[in-house]
């Protein structure tokens, strides 16, 4: 077992989970703001070069997992491992963001769907991209494909 | 504070952290297997329809974290949020690996950078990429301009 503590909180627009935009085509546009605790400011030292950042964070408002699950993008389950879902084995979410400007100890960002007062437990460099034109997205594109016939 | 435990362990060729690719232009190429325990494995049902994945996991074998720290890819600090270090206040690690074949709950992935036995927290669907025009490096381009000079 291991044991993790939060690094800042998440400011968000959204207060509840039906807030989130979700579903097949859902845009995370939304802003918000990654507030660091004073003790780590610090650790965002030159962080301001980087345009994307990985976010991870705890779905601390879910409870308990599921090894199958029906997500909003789709009518058919799979596995939680090939999915976004909040029931985990591990409640870890992972988000990239676009980083907008620093504050101090407070990241202005693009791109948040967590829940307002969401711990963040880590912030790492976004460094590289798969080329797109070596994607595969599984179940997803095939959704994606059913939907628009 | 969040308690996590693994859901697997990485089988990699690297047994110690110096033989682990680091520095300017280090490629990750290895190949390895992400060994799912039992109990989860149904959790990687339709997995295999994903060309890439993340992957989270823990530096098991690093103590206490900094807040500064000079990477293997530059002669000057940056904060650790900035960086990809081991001596994070949480101690997860983050890679993108290639899903190259699923033998029940074990799969085939190229590019793995954890070394030999290190526990998984997650796996999650690699979904979308930042296009590579909008993407900003911070210290890390400066550096690989200046290796170049």
């Amino acid at each position: 077992m291991f044991s993790m503590r939060p690094i800042g909180y998440v400011r968000s627009p959204y207060h509840e989970t039906r807030d989130v935009p979700r579903g097949l085509g859902a845009k995370h546009e939304a802003e918000g703001i990654l507030e660091i605790l004073p003790e780590f400011a610090q650790g965002l030292t030159d962080i301001e070069g980087f345009s994307h950042l990985f976010v991870l964070w705890t779905f601390d408002r879910s409870e308990g997992f599921e090894l199958m699950g029906t997500p909003p993008s789709d009518n058919r389950p799979h596995g939680v491992f090939a999915t976004r879902s909040p029931f985990r084995p591990n409640p870890v979410g992972l988000t990239v963001v676009e980083l907008l400007r620093r504050d101090g100890n407070r990241l202005r960002v693009r791109g948040v769907d967590m829940l307002e007062g969401t711990p963040i437990l880590d912030i790492k460099p976004y460094l590289s991209s798969v080329e797109p034109e070596k994607l595969r997205r599984g179940w997803l594109a095939e959704a994606e494909a059913r939907s628009q016939k």
